[in-house]
């Protein structure tokens, strides 16, 4: 009887009309579905943001708000905060799905002989078709050449699997590498803090996390020392083999050095760790003095037994660099040294899901065999490439520069990628206060943050930070003079924020 | 000492150049990597299409073969077969990509205007930014409306997730709903002969195949008792909780009838199943006194208890249909009466991979919401669209009428989908050679097949069937007088395997 008070009213309804009044609640409830899919998190896209597009939504419908717009500053999205693409690469694109504007003469002539090549390279010339699982040959071999150039290594169509983004193709290498369970479970070193990607896999697959931490006052580096602690810690109770480094860091914008990369390639070498390398940002460079170097390049190039041995994934895609085409979803995964039985169980996994979508490749291959010089697109191309590369790079600076200005806020040089990650100092008011609401404080801030500023960046707790520690993460992305203010507004409402709960 | 020899000369030189000696051996081996992945097949793209992928490269080199051309009816990609894309659509994404191109006098202006929308509803105006995670809210009212018409019952945007493909929404159904292990490890209904994506998925997440069989002699029929039957089994050795139709047929071809789709809900609710409906042929019906009947359709039209109690997923495509635009990965699934809080469950894991194909997600837009009468498109689109449908229909009946002809092959009527799936008599003495090689007789019959004519069809042991018989896959895309060539060659090429082991 107890049980019968507690269901709606509807329900019982549709029990008593049940054929012979069995009860037939929901087959899926939360009780009842996969517990490791309830454990996912993935604070990018997570409730901050769900209230930021209702505030959206409450301002079109003419609400009264502090702000007069949501700016979402909480994700990498180049082209939704103004940036404009790449126009010979839209061109192709638009060539390959409507070849008939072959005829049309505002075209350039070497963007319609690259779609004319790429055609020919699908099935019955059709982006519609499927292409090859791992992705069209013909783009895979550019792919190849392009790693090549970047390296100065050897480089093989064989060894590339294109992808739907970078994410894909990361989820698809970690599917083949988690197994067991207790002790025996699978760890997967992962940076603290990280891309909320990595820990979302990990409990989807059921997986376990060995965090290392990155050394925030030395500007997010990397210590081959915090990655033995970690790995000893990991050994207690699961069983470590894969090492995920991404590099430029995400959310934490710093550059590896050469010596460090090599330091991680000799202890994942001694310690028998497969690398996972996020080189998504590889084109996103500003800091003076930072390159960006290839995992496989200093691998190949550390020779033996390193070179044939260490395995590697290294990981890419067209939604961040100069390019910023995260909604055509493509990227790759360029795996080394990995076991040829393996390679084939890779083939088989992808084509299970066909292919990726083929636009995305073709696009692709116009980044990886972009205009040479001479070519009718050339300029333009290396203008406007430039041109959003110059002003990410001012972007980077200006929000060090107006972060730190403000006492209390402490913001590491971006020396890459598309974010800031700065560390707050909050009063212990503001702890107690966001204790009793049951958020993080850092959440707590940027829920307060959004209410009154209209302002969406990401609290440091969905990408992990020290104990006690507390920061957001903010893209650099706003067009220049909107990310001052920005900027600016932000530090001010921190200021304030300081001020009421001191 | 023993261990040692078995190296490879290379794996040695690395352990000596090791420092201080130590072994390191691969982390990732067959042997050490993830089960339940090396369990995963995936017969549409398997061992056979290896093959006729490495023929085609032996004809390119100048290999002498007894064909010219390896014609690949394996896999339901109509473009690559020669199917022309529908021009609007095409048009539409072109605009959306470059628009640019809203100069460009020869394409029509609804297209243009529909562009306009479209962009107008993606971040910066652009289909290189991220999407909301279920898709364009726009496609999404598109997609609620296209069911309201399709049904003549109520949809909501709400209950509308698109997708990177039909797939990858079906593959996140499976994910909410496994579970478990030992006898309370999920089971899953599927039909034998299945797709074998299902198979595959299953597989992967560790998850029951529980087979009911279809009726082959009752042009493959789906019968509650059959179903009762396996649910029967299945619950002695796991839960079953999920039931998969596909409807129309695939392999199979059969397309149901609305008796049947009311007691399949009928035997859902009374037993408690998740109802999963596969429904991407919806558009792909041909025979005379066949329609095609929605589930949610016939679900709401039962009304309660059935039609607010059971839950079902819905899965349509773009890559079927007349449009066949499989390589631009995009589909959806409506969601109807899940658990509230599982489908925040289900928008948290979509948003974990950011968002599906922008661009694939305008190109369903304008499928949900086709050019109507006076619209300078639409002659042209309705046109184009028949012309596809007609010449499906005429090549169903073609496939069936020539297979018939030939003593051994027996070819149920291709009511719907795209693909034939004859049952073939094989002699003993093939059965014979098959076990001496280690293969499925129906794949030995499919690789000589391929060896000695050029033609690739899946053998139906990658899909099921009862125990005993044997089929292959064809599909009918090819056009109507290469098909019938092909028929034609494929029949000879029978007559002659079993005169050979008879």
């Amino acid at each position: 009887m107890r049980a019968l008070r507690a269901l709606r009213p509807r329900r019982l309804l549709a029990m008593a009309a049940a054929p012979g009044g069995s009860r037939r609640g929901p087959v899926l409830t939360p009780e009842s579905m996969n517990p490791a899919i309830r454990r996912v998190e993935y604070a990018v896209r997570g409730p901050i943001v769900v209230r930021a597009l209702e505030l959206e939504q409450e301002l079109r419908k003419g609400v009264s708000k502090p702000f007069t717009e949501v700016i979402k500053a909480n994700i990498g999205d180049a082209h939704a905060m103004g940036q404009q693409p790449i126009t010979f690469l839209r061109q192709v694109a638009a060539l390959c799905l409507c070849p008939e504007l072959m005829k049309d003469s505002s075209l350039p002539s070497d963007a319609k002989e690259r779609a004319r090549r790429l055609l020919s390279a699908c099935g019955g010339q059709s982006v519609g078709s499927y292409s090859a699982s791992p992705g069209v040959q013909m783009v895979r071999e550019n792919v190849a050449r392009y790693i090549e150039r970047r390296d100065g290594v050897p480089a093989s169509p064989d060894d590339i699997f294109l992808s739907t983004g970078a994410s894909d193709a990361i989820v698809n290498i970690l599917k083949l590498l988690v197994c067991g369970s207790g002790s025996s479970r699978t760890g997967v070193l992962i940076p603290i803090p990280q891309y909320p990607l990595y820990s979302a896999a990990l409990a989807e697959l059921d997986a376990a996390q060995v965090r290392y931490y990155l050394a925030e006052e030395r500007c997010w580096a990397l210590d081959v020392a915090e990655l033995r602690r970690a790995l000893d810690e990991g050994r207690r109770r699961c069983s470590p083999r894969v090492l995920c480094i991404i590099n430029p860091g995400n959310p934490t914008g710093q550059v590896q050095s050469r010596e460090c990369i090599e330091d991680v390639i000799k202890f994942a070498y001694e310690e028998k760790l497969f690398l996972m390398a996020d080189e998504v940002y590889q084109d996103n460079v500003y800091a003076k003095g930072s390159a960006f170097y290839s995992f496989k390049k200093v691998l190949k190039e550390m020779g033996p037994p390193y070179s044939d041995s260490v395995e590697l994934a290294s990981f890419h895609s067209i939604s961040k660099g100069y390019m910023g085409e995260c909604g055509l979803r493509s990227g790759y995964v360029e795996v080394v040294n990995l076991h040829p039985e393996v390679k084939a169980e890779l083939s088989k996994l992808v084509s299970v899901r066909l292919c990726p979508p083929v636009l995305g490749q073709m696009v692709l291959d116009t980044i990886m065999d972009p205009p040479k010089p001479g070519d009718p697109s050339y300029e333009r191309f290396q203008a406007e490439k430039e041109a959003v590369l110059s002003a990410l790079a001012e972007k980077a600076r200006l929000t060090q520069e107006i972060f730190n200005r403000t006492p209390g806020i402490h913001c590491n040089p971006v020396q890459g990628a598309m974010y800031s990650f700065p560390r707050i100092d909050l009063p212990d008011g503001a702890l107690a206060a966001a204790k009793e609401k049951q958020q993080a404080p850092d959440m707590f801030f940027c829920m307060r943050l959004l209410e009154e500023t209209g302002i969406c960046v990401v609290p440091g707790s969905g990408f992990g930070q020290k104990e006690g520690t507390f920061h957001f993460r903010m893209t650099i992305l706003p067009p220049t003079d909107k990310l001052k203010i920005l900027l600016e507004k932000l530090s001010a409402f921190y200021t304030k924020f300081v001020k009421e709960f001191s």
